[in-house]
């Protein structure tokens, strides 16, 4: 079965020096990338592609997310070397590579829409966006015409969680323990994200966007019963906001929102949970991915494991193709 | 088939009048509940149970924790006319009700032990803890003794999501929006809670632990992948904490201590989310429960849902019997 990987993480050569570079880099986040050599090296990534028969990767810039790593004064410029780096490794590749998504600065809400337009017209199949921005959430109106743009472009955002200490929903990482943070954080902020995307009005305001929330929507489908029972009561629990007014002004049940995302399939080659996702968001919405190169093996592991979940669900061969590859040809704009 | 409902929210009345007169209780806390007769109202309680045949209670007080509504000066009082008070009612009506579970006064955490020690002679079945204690993390040391306590007498905890500002790997509610806190927040935090009691020895030194984690154990069944791989890691992504010794000072895969909790089966009557839990913890690790009455019926909704659910998956009958009651008649005590 023809594959296309659509979430998976690599650095070009140049922003991955800068990366090193930076004071993020010189502490925590140097220390795990450089553990990760398919993260940055060309061969060795090449190599773990060629694995897998008819499989080929949308290539997404490694974590985190560039506001992280750079000050306003960088960032904008670095999101360029960047994307332009990206762009450059998989048109050099294309029997391994068939699309990328690109990053965006925001950290300077105006230059990201302009790179978001620039990408955009330049190929970039995707938009990558972390959960939040420097612990700025999402839905904040300083972000929006980035969205708009990216509507209009009929492309995908790619959600992927960013760990940070200021999020409003979030943990505040600094005294939380045992990366607990990341390992069950991450998704739930995912999940955090994805409702304030809905309750904000984003989704109505842009009803073309589409959002593909990695891990199979975070903690989303398994919380279905509260995503549908407990938004529907929104306001119930609250006096001093008027949530019964946001509930309101929505244009359809927060429910059915949240089933017109998508999900990606890297839940490290869990069965039941793919099954629950998949049930969720049916196999009309839900596209491969294997969060490649993070998992023990340091690249293959999740393309296997995720690839042999698959096979293992009796699924249709006609749901299979829209999951192995027919979704993801049709978001990111692939033949 | 019987059916023993383990989770699920009464308010026995002195206590519940004490609730309302507290500072919280005249805020937010008292317009939820006065809007849900069913907590409090023991005619129209008794009314819903015989609504479902073969059908029995094991109750549990209402939400927030005591430690939420009184301070140290009144909370150790109060503990002990809520838990007298509800081991009343369930003597009253036997029919209805098989059980209960006692609830603790947390910001006194000597009081707190000693209070455990006295209902669990008392005859309660259960322990029912908030997934913090006024923003406190259950792992600080001087909660340990408590569940020293509760391990040798056999009972499990009942462990239920709190809502808090405070807790370190929570959100910081006073800025979330949309209720995302309560709605997506309480069952992540429910898998914070269980990491803690996994990563800080909590489990190791009480062998005899049972811990129930509410809504079929939060979010952890379907971060399956990211609790064996991503903790298996634990270590790779910090520097500033040496928790590969956490890891090596575990008696066994921080995974396997998840498998060894039990689950309840209150997600709203969600299939998908059903399955997948009961994949996880398996049928040897569930019981039924319902959180009745926090329906949109405020009573009869979530055990319909839940017995229709549990109806529909194709089990066995022996697994049908474990999850429904025979689970149950195990952990509580119940003949």
């Amino acid at each position: 079965m023809r594959t296309i990987d659509a979430f998976n993480h690599f650095f070009p050569k140049r922003y991955y020096d800068a990366l090193l570079d930076s004071p993020a880099g010189q502490k925590d986040i140097g220390k795990r990338v450089r553990g990760i050599p398919a993260l940055s090296d060309i061969d060795l990534r090449l190599k773990i592609v060629e694995q897998f028969p008819d499989y080929t990767q949308v290539l997404s810039h490694g974590l985190p997310p560039i506001e992280r790593l750079f000050g306003p004064d960088k960032a904008v410029e670095m999101a360029k070397v960047a994307n332009d780096g990206l762009a450059e490794v998989v048109a050099r590749h294309p029997k391994h590579f068939v699309g990328w998504s690109a990053m965006l600065p925001m950290n300077v809400p105006d230059a990201a829409a302009k790179e978001a337009e620039r990408v955009l017209k330049n190929g970039a199949n995707a938009i990558q966006l972390g959960t939040n921005a420097n612990g700025e959430p999402l839905d904040e109106k300083k972000f929006w015409p980035i969205y708009e743009i990216i509507a209009k472009s009929g492309r995908p955002i790619l959600l992927h969680p960013a760990r940070t200490r200021e999020m409003p929903d979030y943990p505040t990482e600094k005294v939380s323990k045992y990366e607990i943070c990341s390992v069950l954080g991450w998704p739930y902020e995912t999940g955090v994200t994805l409702a304030r995307f809905v309750f904000s009005g984003i989704i109505d305001r842009n009803p073309g966007l589409t959002i593909v929330a990695h891990h199979l929507g975070g903690v989303i489908p398994y919380l279905e019963g509260r995503v549908g029972h407990s938004f529907d009561q929104l306001g119930a629990r609250t006096s001093d906001e008027d949530y019964g007014a946001v509930l309101r002004g929505l244009k359809k049940r927060p429910y059915d929102y949240f089933k017109d995302f998508y999900g990606d399939t890297a839940v490290e080659g869990a069965k039941a949970a793919t099954v629950c996702g998949i049930d969720f968001f049916t196999p009309e919405r839900v596209v491969f991915a294997s969060d490649c190169p993070f998992d023990k093996e340091k690249g293959p592991g999740y393309i296997r494991d995720t690839i042999k979940v698959l096979n293992s669900l009796g699924l249709s061969n006609a749901d299979m193709e829209k999951i192995c590859f027919r979704n993801a040809q049709k978001l990111f704009g692939i033949a």
